[in-house]
This record gives structure tokens, sequence and C-alpha cells, in this order.
């Protein structure tokens, strides 16, 4: 492999593996840390697996900028933990029975223990970025973790909300999921020292990314028949959650009326009619192009950074969300 | 007055005074630190008043051991923040529709946004917390919430549960609610420069006083009659929470059986029954005992510490709860 060619996204794991591996054990090992009345708990959910792509980003950022030393792994550690975090508590919102083919923990607890084993987690996941001699990097963990929490909110309080705009959903994401991308990769920089316009490129790319990733998931949501895909289509749609490619059929102005009738249905949301108009609209089509248009923007930020396997490893993780977007 | 005299509750107040107006409006102007859309809500909790009892002894802990600082109002600020954090989310746990005579959070906008309301003001008091140059400080901070948190963990696990030993019942409230009163006053006087020995005897106090504050609050719960108190009695047994009166009881092996089925009854508990059994068991008497022996041992604790208005200030606090105990 020469070093100008491009990996892939299991190629780009596959080189920071002994570090992730250390990122899984140490989050599994986080249930130690506390009561053991309450071990039980954390460990439970620390343990129900994920992509832990938050930690690979944290991990490549800090390659790709200097060497990976034991305060990457910390970073990404603490990262996940509160992605974990939030995690919990949007299962009591969304009355989630089922998280990575698990029981959700509220479906397993209640919502009482749920609320209190998020707050743990959180709590716990700030008191390790205190470990972090520079406490630039805990104020900004914190922040990242603020950031997800007031998008939620946001989320929460415009759900049904027919006067959303693209600009408000936007901001809502940049908030709610891009904040923890950005954070990984702005802090993988910083702990490796690189200079302040390498970190600024970094969150950049985090922050692309993070929002291409979200507007992605939200496609996935309503692209395809159940048969096809074997997901539920149109869960966001139950729960108000006017995604990128609804608000695109909303400004289409086709049927405005039929539209807003059928988003407001709830529960007995026709999923199947509005993926199909949402298709036919050219929505679909519009909502993959800006998701195309911020992987591009998000690789562009990679440009000023000096090419190594690590800053490659960046690339294949954007690459494969724009090989995703173009299977669907 | 002379230096040896003691001083009352509200004097103990209105030597740090001005210190807590800039609490109050700090607490107050954290609201705009947030995302326009999540301002009110933030605004709303932190505008609910409340007695401010941890700012207090963060406050006068401070006067006691040195000078009061920005850093001591800092302090305040923030523990207040979490312990409003864990009010929010202790509403949606309770489902409580009132909370300081006004419509709770979660009545008021749903468990969803109460969820993230909480998190949002759980991470920004984190947040402030790394503004202190010494990382301790925030790694301490961190903690307490953390300690928190399994507190009520644990309380919501154990509901119901007749095992429940008065071990046990301490160490949950040490946790729930100790955890705050003790890092309030042991950081108080650490933000001072006390020395080693000082810090520990102040955070010993501010443990035990929280331990009998929430001993003298449970027992309240089963105090009086409803008539005489114009409260709801035996909120704490609808919902499983067995406080020390309760436990007290079931030791005195008084009609073992009727008590137990009495105490399994939930909603349908014969809470005026259960507090004439605790009366005249002896397990009400039983449970004041503790909270006045607490209360001593609390105040024990400074007597190391040079005497000054503030450490006064402390001891008034400990002498007033004591008073309270002596009225019911």
């Amino acid at each position: 492999m020469t070093s100008a060619e491009p990996i892939s996204f299991s190629q780009a794991f596959d080189l920071i593996n002994p570090h992730l591996y250390t990122v899984e054990e140490r989050i599994r090992a986080q249930a130690k840390a506390f009561d053991p009345a309450v071990e039980g708990y954390v460990s439970y959910v620390c343990g129900a697996g994920g992509k832990r792509l938050r930690p690979a980003l944290a991990l490549l950022a800090g390659g790709a900028t200097g060497k990976i030393t034991a305060n990457h792994v910390d970073l990404a550690v603490i990262i996940e933990l509160i992605h974990i975090a939030t995690l919990v508590h949007d299962d009591i919102m969304d009355g989630a029975e089922l998280r990575r083919d698990r029981t959700s923990p509220n479906a397993k607890w209640g919502n009482a223990i749920t609320v209190l084993l998020g707050d743990v987690l959180f709590a716990h996941a700030l008191k390790l970025s205190t470990n972090f001699t520079n406490s630039d990097i805990c104020r900004r963990i914190a922040d990242a973790a603020s950031e997800v929490c007031s998008g939620e909110i946001i989320q929460t309080q415009r759900r049904f909300d027919l006067k959303l705009s693209t600009a408000d959903y936007y901001r809502i994401i940049e908030m709610k999921t891009a904040a923890l991308f950005s954070a990984a990769c702005e802090l993988g920089a910083f702990i490796s020292e690189a200079s302040p316009p390498v970190i600024g490129s970094l969150k950049t790319f985090g922050t692309k990314l993070g929002v291409a990733y979200q507007v992605y998931d939200d496609i996935l949501d309503l692209a395809g028949s159940e048969e096809a895909t074997g997901k539920t289509l149109g869960t966001d749609l139950r729960k108000g959650k006017f995604t990128l490619p609804v608000l695109f059929l909303l400004q289409s102005g086709k049927d405005p009326n039929t539209v807003r009738e059928l988003l407001l249905r709830e529960d007995d949301v026709d999923a199947e009619l509005l993926a199909q108009m949402i298709g036919s609209a050219g929505a679909m089509d519009a909502a993959k192009e800006v998701a195309f248009r911020l992987v591009g923007e998000a690789l562009a930020q990679l440009d000023p950074i000096r090419e190594n396997k690590f800053a490659r490893g960046l690339r294949a993780i954007a690459e494969h969300l724009r090989q995703l977007l173009e299977a669907i």
C-alpha cells in the first residue's frame, strides 16, 4: 500500500485496534468504580457494545496529528460514556423496548432507575474528565455534553411542529449528534498538541461528519419498504421528529394539506405513503444531496492535515458514509 | 454580642446575606448561558427559590476558615445547581405535580423535556466547575454528584424491600443527601486553604448534618396528623421508602405480620395507622434520638475550628435542626 492509497472503513478501525480494545476494556471496567448496588446496571449498559465510532474518531484524530497516547484513550472512553448516558435517557423518552437487540434499561428496570443510571454515568464521565491536567479539555467535554442535551430538548420541544425550518433541523442535529463527533476530533488533535488551525479543521471535520451522519440516519428511517430493509419505517414520524426529507417534502409544496394532515397523525401515521410522497417529490434525493455535500465538506477539512495512515483512517470513515448513502 | 454568644439560624444567614444575594442572582442568570430555546426551562427551575441551605454551608465553611471569596460564591452556585438538577429528576421519579408550590417541570412539560432539563443543568454545573484552576475541586464536585445519583438508585432499587437494614438506610441517605452537604463544607474550607485536618472536620460536619437533616425530613413525613401539619402523611410509605422510624418499628418486633402487610400496600397504605404504631412502639423517639446524636456529632466537629462569626453560623444551622427536631 503506498502512502497515497485510500483505505477502507474496516482498515481504519484495524489501525487503532489495540487502542480500541483498551477503550472497550476500560468502558466495561467502569462499572467497578460504582457502589456494588449500582455496578450491575452500569455493567449492563456499558457492555451493550456499539460501533464505538466516537472513540475511533478521537483516536484517529490523535494519530493524524501526533502519537496516540493514554490521554487519547481516556478521551475516547469519556466521550463514549457520555454517548451511552444519552442513549440511556433517549430510551426513556422514546419508550424504547430494545437497544442493540437487548432489552433497554427502562424496559428492564423502569424509568426511575434509568433516569438515575443515565445521571450517574454522566457524572462519572465528567469526573473522569477532571483527570486531565489541562482543564480546557474537561470544560470542552462538559460543554459538548450540555450541547447534546440542549439539542435533544429543542428536538423534543419541536415535535409535530410544522413550522420547523431546515435551519432549525440543522441546528438541532449539530447539537444533539455532531457535538460529540466534533469534541472527539477536536480534542484528539488538542491532546496531540496540534496547531490551532489544525485543531480547528478537525473540529469542523467532526461537526460536518456528525451532521452528515445524522442526516443519513434520518434518511434511513424513511428509506425503502419494511419488507426490504427489515426495519420499521417512520419511527421518527410517529414521534413527530420532522427530519430533512420531511422538511424538503413540505418545502416542495406538493399536496400541502394532505402532507400536513398525514404528519400530524402520530401513531396512526401512514409511513409507507409519506415515504412514497417523499420519494416522488424528490425530497429524498435532495436530502441525500445534502449529506453528500456535507461529507465532501468534511473531507475538505482534512486537506491541510499532513498525510499519514491515521489521517487516511479519518478519510475512510467519511468515505464509508458516502458509500452508505449511495447504497440507499 | 460577645464572640462566644451563639447566634440564631436567621442571623447565620444574615452574616452571608450579600454573598447569598449574589449566589441567587448568579443562579437565576445561568439560564442565559443556554440556547434561547432552552433558556425558558432553565429559568423556570432556577427561579423556583428554595432555602439555599447548601450555598449557605459553602459560604459559612469558607468564612469559618478564611475569607469568603468569589470562588466560594462559584462553589455555592455550582452545588445548588446540582441540587436543582437532582430535584428535577426526583420529580419525574415521584410523578410529583408540585415543587415548592409551583407546577413541577414534569407536570408542565412532560417527562421527556424534564429528563433532558435535569441533564443539561447537571452538565452546565459541571462545566462551571471546570473554571476552578485546581481540578481537585472539579473532581470532588463530580464525585458528589455521582454519589447523589448512586444513592438515589439504591433507594429506588430497595423500595418495598422489607430486608432493608438501618445500615443500608444510613448509607443511602449519606449518599443521596449528605454528599452535597459534605462537599459544600469540605470545599468551602478547601478553597479557604484550611489545613487538611480542618478540611476533614468540616467534611465530617457536613456529612453528619446532612444525614441528620434527612432523618429529620423522613421523620416529618410520619409525624403528626394530617389535620395538624397540613401535610400529606406517609408520602414515603406510598413510594416504598422505608425510613428510619419504619425500620425501627420493624426491629421492635411488634405485630410483625401486620406491619409487613401494611407496608406493602402501596397506594392503599394506612399511613395514620402506621404512624400510630411507630409512635407507640417508641420507633419515632428512637429515630429522633439518632438525629439528635448526629447533630451533636456534627457540632463536635466544629470544636477544633477557630471561633469566628461564620463558625458560629455553622453551629447555628446545626442547632436549628435540633430545635426543629424538638418541635416535632
